[in-house]
């Protein structure tokens, strides 16, 4: 059974301030459970209605009903945890980096997060008014990636001010990406959904490049920032393939 | 004003079986309703509190009362216009051709009709089992795309029998799609979000590619229809442009 404190403690979960006040964020489903204990995240409970998965004493035995009541999902799932938010470690200043300022919509940061996993980018800057990655909707799109790829939010501009990496963002008047040579060492810079890149990050930017249009029309909506993200990342990895 | 016969056009224009039975869809907010205009399409009638924009003896002023029963959107708009859908052209044999296997979520779609847009795809082919190009929520999020790339739904397999055009598609075990020799005139074909591509498809396929996973985990979940597409995409294009 779930007792009363834990009924608060999973549904405070759904916000971001009781993430950080608490540590914890919640993952629901076998199967993204698995991956997240596989990956060496520390659980802190599990609530579930399968007999076969309850295997040690943080582990509650649940009633579908009482599995609903805790589960953000619309359709819940056999198993609800509890999680530890992982410790962060200090960025690294080498390798391929993604930063993203101010991308607000969960979805399109778990789409990201799976990008950086399948690429081989373990590192990913986020402004601080950037969606949060323990948001339970990035938690159940990313699986295991969100364990595989490092996540920072920190200040962008403080931090392009101390490193020395090259820092490249997309631009409509930028070089083409295509003919540009593109190093293994390097910051991909990432803009809000609607704004784009903030006045104060632009100017940090060290490198302008573009994706080119082949549309006639030059009304075509710019791309969104998942479809993009993925474009810049596979242009910088098959620059170190080739 | 609205009249109760235009109400219920307009609610069951929310179905599929009603678009296709009257030919006409909707579409919402002066921006988009501009851009279709704009790319030739014919208005049936057009519902605006703004009466700057009655301009036309099929456009009626109506309450913002009025508006909110008629629109599909969480928070209404200015504008609701009925359109024509565009008669479909046949498909030509040659450029570059998308076409979906079963994609079934309109927000895939709308991004996948944007990728086309931007990368001068002007033919996307949909199997009838793939999300509907004149639901509400693909007409949103596509704008004037929607009007540029001609969408046709069709038996993929029978195409694929008379078609001479070679037929990528993405595999794990596919050919590095960064060394292959890619063709100006060529068909990519993108599978269901959950399923991939269907067995009677994949015997069609001539050249199988794929996109390289770069994360040393080997459980990353694969990349999603919509940035797979991107990749691709970016990929046949910049081949041309070298």
């Amino acid at each position: 059974m779930v007792s009363k404190s834990q009924t608060k403690l999973i549904t405070s979960l759904q916000q971001k301030k009781y993430r950080e006040q608490t540590g914890f964020f919640v993952a629901e489903g076998p199967k993204v459970i698995a991956e997240l204990l596989n990956e060496g995240l520390t659980l802190q409970s599990l609530f579930s209605t399968d007999v076969s998965q309850i295997t040690n004493e943080n582990h509650f035995r649940v009633t579908e009903n009482e599995l609903k009541k805790i589960s953000f999902l619309k359709t819940a799932n056999t198993a609800v945890a509890i999680f530890e938010i992982p410790k962060r470690k200090p960025v690294q200043n080498s390798g391929l980096i993604v930063a993203l300022d101010a991308v607000r919509d969960p979805g399109n940061l778990g789409t990201i997060i799976r990008l950086c996993d399948w690429f081989g980018v373990q590192q990913l800057l986020c402004s601080e008014d950037t969606a949060d990655c323990f948001n339970p909707k990035v938690v159940q799109a990313t699986m295991g990636s969100l364990a595989r790829v490092q996540v920072n939010y920190l200040s962008l501009t403080e931090y392009f001010d101390q490193t020395e990496l090259p820092i490249f963002g997309g631009f409509m008047d930028g070089k083409n990406v295509y003919s540009e040579k593109l190093p293994k060492n390097a910051i991909v810079i990432m803009g809000n959904e609607a704004n784009g890149i903030s006045d104060a990050i632009l100017q940090k930017i060290t490198h302008k490049i573009t994706i080119p249009r082949f549309g006639k029309s030059q009304k075509t909506e710019s791309l969104n920032v998942a479809t993009a993200t993925a474009i810049l990342l596979s242009e910088f990895r098959r620059a170190i393939e080739k």
